[in-house]
């Protein structure tokens, strides 16, 4: 079993961070006095619970052990892990709270599950890590007979591994850690690390076309799936004859990104690599974010992308959000770089020496391993650090996108400048390119702002400039966090009137009556 | 304007070869006497002609001169080039021809005669080189108020390059060397070179999810594809703002592959490279295709593949269809594999000899440049040799499949032991690996018999039995040749009844009374 999230917070409640002095410095500098806003551990208020002849056929299928309607189960199966989110669960607000949850262990349980949801119109809603933080778990109710959380996580088995092919295929609620274990005792991995690696899942994953932060090396999850099993109300859709084929549209691609409104994916066939023998990071510092990303564009369209590529802008740098320990502790002037390759020994020594050499001439200076040993350590931490600000009265959120080269100037400027007007002169911005690609980069914004009266309303306004801006700017409304219910407006925006048509014609086919995440992804 | 092929024939006429000596000794050794059977030149019949009204509304659109109706023009439009398709040309079978011809100029004209074809319920077939080989291009007649060709050799421009983010926006009409012709212009390639490069097009590329020859290091055309725009008879689908992106089910993917079913594409964004500096390709001679194909997987599984790489079988190898000029002249004993390195000096000499390293110590023998440039000056002669084969009363046929690694070799089997099992004994039955990735490569077989006395149906048996014999080893039915009207039964089963379900709801929402290449894809 995995550890379970704490229900106010994310990650570990054991690994938990007060907020470093450093970082505490920081906030009373940028945003005057600290005021203390932690969560209060409040009573569960008492949950109504499903109609109890609901639970018994649900029961029949899973047993009554595995059909779960405590609150505090129920709790910890509220919402994801949006600022949003965290402010509700900060606030004891539970009225997202899912009526049941139920844990299928099989695909034939996952099968009587779904055919069970659409006889009784029970809104499904599957369940992985619960990292979601674009509300991809905050399911419509009204309408439907309640809702039920398909908690996946029993679904945690490796069920075949070709080391021929170097394919796995895994179950969907495998947590990225389990995965990467069961994958080691193989000799293999599959170099996925999203910043919710610790609790995310590889369900999860697909479903929302996840990037990790060594996708530049591994490449992003929708490139590493070959094959998929997906259980929908229309049947089981099962694919991935070949690594590539002709045949048709790939409807992989399809179900890839559906966020659990077409179908539950039941098991995902990967592509996966050798456990790296060696693994080194390494800082560099340029003079400015322009000549750090014309560099990383310079690698990649060269063919010399290294495993982990990302490059803070100069407001990052300064603050040092990549090394929570040091937060606020100055750091050197420019834009600093971190540049990670593994694999084999000799490998790695000729890619470092080829892309130091690139990054060199084009004006980098090499920091040595000490910059890319601290983001190793700290490279899960922030979610952690955003509990602790938000106890201090900052509201901390992030939001990304990704454009085409010669448009990230004009995006970067256009969201800062949309976040700042919403937010305030005296709001933080951060941005990091998080990836990159031959044609294009992501970039990803960090932003702090001293809470507001209601900073669920401020944090709505800020979000809203900053998607506008986002679409108007010509660039995706996300690149890895996906649609959620948050970004809906925006999504259909990005894909226009005949694109929502396609995938409302697609959920209407497979989900006839609706009952797989109501709400989420399909405008 | 582009070169028309022969209407019965591959290519372009002036470029027709005759037999071969060397090749004309091997089919009488392998089949007996030659037995002339040449198509003959025919009088074409009066082809019936459509309803006045409905040309002079076509003619409103695109202007009198591109509305087409000549006996000459519409054989031209007749059907593709898969050996059925020939059989049937150079028996003066023209019972599929269009009614009309028309060739729109613009993105708008395309939007008006795709409202045409709805209002008048016309079968509409998109039209770009007409190289289709599994039956793309042989729309339903029934039903409908005409067939209209829908020829985008007009649509034929470089619409934007962007050098920063290396893509460039092309339209669909353009022929792979205009293609290129207008890319290089700008010091670009698209490095996308399928054995059809001559003649097929940019909008066919993408409709089918075509492959080249430098697929290795350039990718397949999905993969380069960053953006496309699609007429529809429901509205205009654009896709395509990132390289990459979380936004939902990534679209594009449903339009690649979609072989003028969903939509006309009208204008496709793709990813450029830099015109190599350097082009080498070597000859390297395996023990046996099992030993060679083990090497392309190590080269693929350690991130080393060249921009070329092939392998034929020992038959392949023995016959030499690799180099057209010296077939029958006999050759070495083992396999023969083409390695092929594009790219600046240094990248290149350093690549090859990186190559070199792990080929030679996993046993293959470097046999220099001369069987690589053979490979290179033939890389597009096959069809034509095809027709001089047909011209002797040999049938000779094409067909491709892809699986995972672990599977090859049972695939392999099955299909020889198919196709021989079908033709008898006497076939000729050649194999190469085309395409490798990291986890799986393309199996393509030419195949060679003595032409029967119904060859159609003689085909047809032996393409049924092979096809049967990829899916039961759980392989794609093409890895780039499509399904059109040929491969509908196996991609069915392929993709299952809940693929079948979701494309034909696609088709329904985007198409809904069915006038685009009806017949075509969608089972």
């Amino acid at each position: 079993m995995t550890t379970e999230m704490h229900p106010q917070r994310w990650g570990d409640p054991a690994a938990a961070v007060a907020l470093p002095e450093s970082a505490r410095g920081l906030v009373e500098l940028a945003f005057g006095d600290v005021r203390e806003t932690p969560a209060t551990d409040r009573e569960l208020p008492e949950l109504p619970a499903l109609d109890e002849s609901l639970l018994d056929a649900l029961r029949t299928v899973v047993g009554a052990e595995h059909v779960l309607t405590d609150a505090a189960t129920r709790a910890l199966r509220t919402r994801g892990k949006s600022t949003p989110d965290l402010l509700r669960a900060r606030a004891g607000d539970l009225t997202d709270a899912p009526d049941v949850v139920v844990r299928p262990a099989t695909q034939a349980e996952v099968e009587a599950l779904v055919a069970l949801a659409v006889e009784h119109h029970l809104a499904l809603v599957p369940f992985g890590g619960g990292t979601s933080v674009t509300g991809g778990l905050v399911a419509r109710r009204e309408g439907f007979a309640g809702v039920v959380s398909l908690d996946l996580v029993r679904l945690d088995r490796l069920v075949a591994v070709d080391t021929e092919s170097m394919t796995a295929t895994l179950e969907p609620g495998l947590r990225g850690p389990q995965a990467e274990a069961l994958l080691a005792a193989h000799g293999l991995t599959l170099g996925h690390f999203p910043q919710s690696y610790q609790h995310a899942s590889i369900g999860g994953f697909a479903a929302t076309r996840s990037s990790g932060q060594s996708s530049a090396g591994y490449g992003r999850f929708d490139s590493l799936v070959v094959g998929l099993t997906v259980v929908t109300p229309s049947g089981v859709l099962t694919l991935g004859s070949a690594p590539a084929t002709a045949a048709g549209p790939d409807l992989r691609q399809l179900v890839l990104g559906s966020e659990g409104t077409l179908g539950v994916i039941t098991s995902v066939t990967v592509r996966v690599r050798p456990v790296p023998v060696t693994r080194v990071y390494d800082g560099w510092r340029w003079p400015s974010f322009a000549a750090g990303s014309d560099a990383m564009r310079t690698l990649a369209q060269a063919g010399l992308l290294p495993t982990v590529i990302r490059l803070s802008d100069e407001t990052e740098t300064a603050i040092n959000l990549a090394d929570p320990e040091s937060i606020g502790a100055g750091g050197d002037a420019g834009c600093l770089m971190v540049v990670g390759h593994e694999g084999e020994p000799d490998v790695v020594a000729a890619r470092r020496a080829a892309v130091a050499a690139v990054l060199t001439r084009l004006g980098g200076t090499d920091l040595g391993e000490e910059p890319g040993r601290a983001w190793e350590q700290g490279r899960f931490h922030a979610p952690y650090l955003r509990d602790a600000l938000l106890d201090v009265g900052v509201l901390v959120e992030t939001l990304e996108t990704a454009t085409f080269w010669s448009n990230r100037q004009r995006l970067y400027d256009a969201v800062r400048a949309a976040l700042t007007g919403a937010l305030g002169e005296g709001a933080l911005v951060l941005c990091h390119v998080s990836h990159v690609y031959e044609t294009g980069c992501s970039l990803y914004f960090t932003v702090a702002a001293r809470q507001a009266e209601d900073p669920l309303e401020q944090w709505a306004a800020a979000k809203a400039a900053a998607s506008d801006a986002i679409i108007a700017a010509g660039a995706t409304i996300t690149h890895h966090h996906a649609i959620g219910t948050d970004h809906k407006p925006w999504f259909a925006r990005e894909i226009g009137p005949v694109g929502v048509q396609v995938l409302r014609a697609v959920k209407n086919s497979l989900d006839p009556t609706g009952v797989l995440n109501p709400g989420v992804l399909v405008p």
